[in-house]
């Protein structure tokens, strides 16, 4: 089955990110806006418990995610993915790390660069129009996220929760 | 804010229901397919710790699920929804009335028929053609299911996680 690991900003953000998402993003309807921290991982269910603890563990030490959603990027010519952009703090990249080194399945396909995605699978002549656009209009927006999700994914593409942890620690 | 309880069922049964509801099911990308506990209800942001410490100690006290897929229903002629029927167990129907009683808020528009829908907002004739192919096929298909989850609804009608809960208690 394949996992992956995300944290969903508030509603506010996400209705925002689905502005844009409706219109550009081919997974707008898979699953609402989120920032990915470990990307889709295959693991067998029977291992999965074991998965769940090991995030839980971790959530355990980090206090609530504050993200700062700083403008509108894409990660063109590597994909032609426009994002928010959030800016990168050491509690995000601490969490990363750990979700990383202590699941040790699946490789991660690019550095960690934290953001939500708001258009995908568009042509690069979209790519340079809709980017135009949304670079003008940017983003600002302050939030904080004091959880994060366990997803895995159904054979259509869409993702189901399959646990919920509380970030209750210190690290910041 | 619009709140809703749900529970998932297994990867398999949940691909099982999205062959029809791709086709028949208005809802198909607003949420994962599901049996609804309770319904949407209102509720206002600073009292959602609260009622999440109720469902906790809620699915505190229940085994998990043990749910039996008989076969494809409908509502009709009070809707025309198409469903998998879930066999009603006493373990369901207190589970759903201590979720009720417990949590005030909102009225249920119908008496609690646990169901997971395959198929809404079609007209009459669709709907006898659909029911009428779907009823033959039937399901049967047993599931346990040892967690619920807490969904809040976005702009754009889509439903993300909140919490999950796990039932970890011996009421069956």
């Amino acid at each position: 089955m394949k996992y992956g690991i995300v944290a969903f900003p508030s509603k506010k953000l996400q209705d925002l990110a689905n502005t844009y998402r409706k219109r550009y993003d081919s997974h707008y309807t898979k699953i609402t806006p989120h920032i990915t921290l470990k990307e889709a991982f295959e693991a067998d269910e029977s291992e999965i418990g074991k998965i769940s603890d090991t995030i839980e563990k971790i959530a355990s030490n980090f206090e609530p995610l504050k993200i700062h959603a700083t403008k509108v990027s894409s990660f063109f010519p590597t994909t032609n993915v426009i994002y928010f952009k959030i800016e990168q703090t050491e509690q995000l990249t601490n969490l990363y790390e750990e979700l990383k080194s202590q699941i040790n399945l699946g490789q991660p396909k690019h550095v960690f660069a934290p953001h939500i995605t708001i258009a995908q699978d568009i042509t690069a002549s979209e790519h340079d129009d809709i980017f135009g656009q949304l670079r003008m209009i940017g983003v600002n927006e302050h939030d904080t996220i004091d959880r994060i999700h366990l997803l895995y994914q159904l054979e259509d593409g869409s993702w189901t929760t399959f646990e919920t942890y509380r970030l209750t620690g210190d690290e910041n």
